[in-house]
């Protein structure tokens, strides 16, 4: 979040959704682009420590198969959509992860690796600098998030608001579900329940339908219909 | 250009790019998601016949290969780069327009249109609303545009500003320029020379080399090499 140090403001939430004992989990830093993986690896490691915990990166393992099968949690993080996209698919990783996250061990994403549990990457606000084998990913959840979600639109800027993006991701995907997440936000989706974390409403798209502002309070389980 | 009417400040250099003669220029609405073609067309053709010349759209032909093989001039608008590179791919038009504006056809692009004359749709700020079958599309230029290039960044906004996402796009792409091409601002090619036609400068990237600001009088032809 803007102004905030890096991964912060979530780190209780991580906290109680690893829970007590302490995980190792695997971090995937393939959305790192001008940062190196070590890098990236550390300062992930640093926050995480900071709540008992730590990751590993998946660039220190052999096989990455298999380490995304013995993981005890799984942690993608943000940078390129669509070089993390075709890391995966390059690595094989797809099949390996949902399998792995739908037998209960715990995912955890932000900004691009957000994305990665969508159905496909189509509500990514990342620029497409390559590109992946396809745009279908990891679909844990059968809505798409469209993370930093904003309101605000530059001036004297011609192109398109976020609002505008998304009603054209709508019109030609109008079976789906997009949930636009405002900074500071979280999705958590846990025995079969999902709630919205965070101060701020998030918006609700969908074709046909006027878009919906709802907090933390309301109930969230229709997005997985 | 944000608060002016729509498509007029590069009416008079569209004008002298076409030329004496009226045209009817064949027009490719295929980027507009959420405007029909015959709005979108409607709209392009009123500023057109200001200046002298006319568009009629590609969806009234029964043939749009042909439609583009018999065009006295080829013009592609604006709206979602994803949808227009997949619909000229579906559509199999890569090829004839490319060898068509090869053989001396004027072409015109803006915004997802001018995305279109590059080697591939790398640098659009567009959401991937649809996926096409390949990024490839008519490399008609051997640099990549980014239109609508803006140096603001919205305030509590935790993604990356449009210099970051080029910056990143250099780093998996090393032997490419980008051009960042600011509101009100053309880049017109016209017998082996390559000129920019607008008060702003550009901003020119490239691997392993600061940013540079370039203005109108400046040579531009570096970038066709």
């Amino acid at each position: 979040m803007a102004g905030e140090a890096y991964l912060d403001y979530p780190k209780e939430n991580i906290k109680s959704f690893l829970g007590e004992h302490p995980i190792e989990a695997l971090f995937i830093p393939y959305a790192g682009v001008t940062l190196s993986y070590d890098t990236y690896e550390t300062k992930v490691n640093d926050r995480f420590k900071e709540i008992g915990h730590s990751v590993k990166s998946i660039h220190h393992f052999e096989n990455p198969i298999e380490a995304v099968l013995k993981a005890e949690a799984i942690v993608i993080g943000g940078g390129n959509t669509f070089e993390l996209a075709k890391q995966l698919q390059n690595n094989k990783l797809i099949e390996p992860i949902v399998s792995k996250v739908k037998s209960g061990t715990p995912y955890i994403g932000w900004s691009a690796g957000s994305n990665m549990a969508c159905p496909t990457i189509r509500t990514t606000n990342d620029m497409p600098i390559v590109e992946p084998e396809s745009f279908n990913v990891l679909n844990l959840v059968p809505f798409q998030i469209n993370p930093h979600y904003l309101d605000a639109h530059p001036e004297g800027h011609g192109g398109e608001t976020r609002e505008d993006r998304i009603n054209e991701f709508i019109e030609l995907n109008q079976n789906i579900y997009v949930v636009g997440l405002r900074e500071g936000c979280m999705l958590k989706f846990e025995n079969e329940n999902l709630k919205l974390i965070g101060e701020r409403k998030c918006r609700i798209f969908k074709y046909n339908n006027s878009p919906k502002e709802l907090s933390k309070n309301d109930d969230f389980n229709f997005l997985l219909k």
